[in-house]
């Protein structure tokens, strides 16, 4: 029938049991008469242990001296579930075959611990496909130019999965994991959220990178690039439900927008905790202010997201910017005792307890005052707005960490997101 | 100074406190100016996690069609020990480099869980040990020429060390493990039983092959072959011991062995109650016979040890040899349903409460009455012999297992092994 790519989260690898469960799941699908590729995921918190043991060797990790092995190290968690797998099938009467990234070949870059992919060799899996095998590939990894085993990240099985569904020309990636779909906002803070049946692949690059953790974001650029077609569905459904109705559950991430512009402006809310901003007040507006700024923090291995720089006054301005918290102080020290003297700054300041809530959604590139009606909501609502950030899909605003579930409760009933789409 | 092979056994590399002692063991050899390269085995418990593991999905695993997958299962344990142990040098201060049997290359054959080593490449290890590195190299494991992860089987590290040693013409390979070297016999059952200081090859396959579980007997073998001198010594001395009395502790297993004939007769006494035997009796004495009993047996993957076959009489013989006490019933089955229908002998017997006890030594092949006077002592103590076979430096029977403690004691006394070398 087809080629179908199937990803499974730590979580749905987490007991035999379960890894059992996975393979019924498969080889039903394997028995409809489709071609499956499996990317499977360490076995829930066996990534932690491995880069645990690591820690008690070398409390502090934080120059290279230890990538390469830690990368090592914890491929195997994958290596070792992958192996599992293809045990569970082949226990099933399915004939399985696992590989590690550096057997398929997956070559990334040499960047350890958050390697690129580069290109993946298709021969043999397609051979063992062909010969009527499941293949199983190890997600989170591959082999650089030089023989090393490298890691792509946390989370980087999506984007295995997703790189192995776009080298295979799959006809669908499927995202297994512990939720049902791409909600409205988060079910936990809105319980009236609904699911997506379709985002654009647009949203869901907004939502993934707004800490809507369903998908790793790097893999939906991916799926993007490579126009993947992706879906996000259930683990813990019964394995021997239906076949077709399991194919069109969850959420699929679509790249045709067409239909979709003409619905719904807003498709959801995102928001995120884990941010610290930090302004630098009265900075000289001169050319290369910003990369002095912002070039020192990234030398510090720092991610910068919302960046924003007003209008001048008095031939001075203020810059700023926010980073992951667990990088906030090490940002600001950097600041203030680096950056600001040699500009001659007047002041720098951070505040940690705040949050980014976000509204996203394809439609409003064509609809003007989406932007300033979520303002009015959170005025509405005695919300001060700290920072604003826009992109053609997505208005971001800062806002004190205190009111984030007001913010999103607010903002999710004002744009409709808990009224069924018409 | 010189190419050293260390290879650390699973109860050394049980914890991380474990292996930062055996990072500073090895950083203490290397910053004594030895080019380091060290084999280690998964942390202790790991390999059966993850056969356990395996066990849970696939309860029968009798067929090899899991094998391919058991072997890419296993393999990861020595991955992470590997790299943990890189990690703790890098923390000492020691640059070091890890390498997983499919990186250096370690070939091997096909046969999945008992592959046996082809070919070692060492180009990579030279060029890292010339860059002042220490090189650590998972034991236990290799590539087939297909690209496939292959397990040498358990006590395979061993194996791995001595192959790498071979391969990279090493001065010495010392086998770092939880007994001090290797004894008269073990020293649990008498508790006079001396170290030996040197051993020669031959005896110590005698004793590898007889239960003295020091050393895997395929490492002996491949350290005859190659003549790699091996050591094995305690891991569980101070990591700060003095080296030069480090490098003489332990017991040497000598290709030397002139001096040492003159010396001692009988090196010591080996004894193994893990086995069973066999006998098919009043067989038709035709050519073929062997063949048609220990065909079925091979067949069925059962390993035979002793066998002993009997001058016939009236034109019948009676056969006997022992297999491994796990084997016994599966044997015993074989024998009784297919192989004696068909061979027209009487009858089968089997006995799985016996053991073997060997006296074993290279002086023997000189001296008469070594035998003899093994028999003596064992009928001064009552004990019947079931069983007789004879090598050039080894004497076995087959005992009633009750008996195994007493001939071991009174055969330890009776050749002097209390006594200290003269």
């Amino acid at each position: 029938m087809a080629l179908i790519v199937h990803k499974y989260g730590g979580t749905s690898m987490g007991s035999t049991e379960r890894i059992r469960n996975v393979a019924k799941r498969v080889a039903k699908w394997a028995r409809a008469g489709h071609q499956m590729v499996v990317v499977p995921s360490a076995m829930s918190g066996e990534t932690n242990r491995l880069l645990g043991l690591a820690k008690e060797l070398a409390p502090a990790q934080s120059d290279d001296t230890y990538s390469r092995e830690l990368d090592a190290l914890a491929a195997t968690g994958e290596q070792a579930s992958s192996a599992l797998l293809a045990i569970a099938l082949q226990a099933e009467g399915m004939p399985a075959v696992s590989y590690a990234g550096w057997q398929v070949t997956i070559k990334t870059n040499s960047a350890y611990t958050k390697a690129r992919i580069e290109s993946i060799d298709d021969e043999k899996v397609r051979a063992d496909l062909d010969a009527g095998k499941v293949v199983i590939i190890t997600g989170f990894q591959g082999m650089d130019e030089g023989g090393n085993v490298t890691t792509l990240g946390r989370g980087g099985s999506d984007t295995s999965a997703v790189a192995i569904a776009a080298a295979l020309k799959a006809h669908e990636c499927l995202i297994y994991t512990d939720v049902d779909g791409v909600y409205t906002t988060d079910p936990r803070v809105v319980p009236e959220a609904r699911r997506l049946q379709t985002v654009s692949f647009e949203e869901m690059l907004e939502m993934a990178s707004m800490g809507s953790k369903v998908l790793q974001i790097r893999s939906v650029e991916f799926a993007g690039k490579y126009k993947v077609p992706l879906r996000v569905l259930s683990s813990f459904t019964d394995w021997n439900i239906d076949i077709n109705e399991e194919a069109r559950s969850g959420t699929l991430i679509s790249f045709e927008e067409d239909e979709k512009m003409e619905k719904a402006i807003v498709s959801g809310i995102a928001f995120n905790r884990d941010e610290a901003k930090i302004s630098v007040l009265g900075v000289p507006d001169t050319p290369g202010i910003a990369y002095q700024i912002l070039g020192a923090v990234a030398d510090a291995n720092i991610e910068v997201d919302v960046i924003i720089q007003n209008i001048s006054k008095d031939g001075k301005t203020d810059f700023s910017f926010t980073v992951h918290r667990n990088d906030f102080a090490k940002a600001l020290d950097l600041l203030k005792s680096k950056v600001v003297p040699a500009l001659g700054a007047q002041e720098v300041t951070g505040d940690a307890r705040i949050c980014k809530v976000s509204i996203v959604g394809i439609g409003m590139r064509s609809h003007v005052g989406i932007a300033s009606k979520m303002f009015r909501v959170l005025a509405e609502e005695g919300i001060n707005i700290q920072m604003i950030s826009t992109s053609e899909i997505k208005t971001s605003v800062v806002i004190d960490e205190k009111y984030m579930e007001l913010a999103v409760r607010a903002l999710h009933k004002a744009f409709d997101l808990d009224q069924p789409v018409a």
